[in-house]
């Protein structure tokens, strides 16, 4: 039996626990002041445990910034229909968050240090930054697909802090459903829409 | 002359200095954990000019609160033309956030306590939730105001995430106008527009 309430080693979702827990305290606590001990103790965990998965505080963050999700597979095949790429994102998206709550603790976590972190805010940035450009790409043929999609991650991620992170109450408990038609048709419109005055030239459809 | 490069006590910007020295304090490491002292150090003040300003730490955590600019005089008067209620509020909310560096620091501040500290983060969601549902109570006369306001809310998070605190390159590099015409029809959308599927019923027009 582990002992005083401690997760036993060989749990499911140890290592997710861990890296939650690291998350929450490199967010609160800046990743310096972080010590193995604290994110031990509030894993619930015994400090070997980390350092058996993670080997050291860097591999930590490494993981911590790592997405859980694989963004150029979840964002496969959008140009096969552009004309709903916008509501497809939004679903796809969401449904990565609310697929296990494990994924959404990870992913939790991720954001926090992504908004705290000054060296994380730029893996993110660039992470995403390059996924959501390359979907772009592949839906319009323009000059200004750097601010398409500069403007589709400003809408995703205002929905995600405000749905997961703040918790504001009508986006919160709206169904992922009733945000997808609220909100896809804002995507596409970053997508494909005149955001500059006139509407952006498809890509030409591929061999 | 003040010693060792502190600034001095009537400096018009002191007490701004302090406030966005103790934002970015609370953003990084928690409330609790900051002194006054390291909030002085980092502000380059002495630490009696901390206590003259604002006594203690719960009266800086109030002033850090508090928004430079009132939001209810910021958003006045949209009612008059709700067709382009979506383009100016981009553009008010962006002037306000642009209208001097003392304001930004402010604002910046404030949103990195309100992203990190979970009674912050409460107030803001209050009082932001409470001035976007009144301009939308304004324009709208539909159940689902809440909802609107709420969405309103996603997409100028995520503009100001974006702009100023990520610093998403083309965001952070666009003109304000630029951003007025990309996301102006977008919060206009979902003050007016079908998001679940039809259009808003306007407000009846005041006596």
């Amino acid at each position: 039996m582990p002992p005083r309430g401690r997760r036993p080693a060989g749990g499911s979702d140890t290592r997710e626990v861990i890296l939650a827990a690291a998350g929450g305290l490199f967010a609160e606590v800046g990743f310096e002041r972080t010590t193995m001990r604290e994110v031990a103790g509030r894993a619930g965990v015994d400090p070997a445990l980390i350092h058996h998965y993670f080997v050291n505080k860097d591999g930590l963050l490494a993981a911590a910034l790592a997405l859980p999700v694989d963004p150029a597979r979840l964002l496969a095949g959008l140009d096969k229909d552009p004309d709903h790429a916008g509501q497809a994102i939004v679903r796809r998206v969401l449904g990565m968050w609310e697929a296990d709550p494990q994924t959404r603790r990870r992913l939790l976590a991720l954001m926090r240090v992504g908004l705290s972190h000054e060296h994380a805010a730029e893996v993110l940035r660039d992470l995403l930054g390059r996924t959501i450009l390359t979907v772009v790409a592949r839906v319009v043929a323009e000059d200004d697909r750097p601010l398409r999609a500069a403007l589709v991650g400003t809408q995703m991620g205002g929905l995600l802090l405000g749905r997961y992170l703040l918790g504001i109450p009508a986006v919160r408990d709206a169904t992922s459903e009733q945000l997808v038609v609220a909100i896809g048709p804002v995507v596409q419109h970053y997508l494909t829409g005149p955001i500059g005055g006139r509407a952006a030239r498809r890509s030409p459809p591929k061999a």
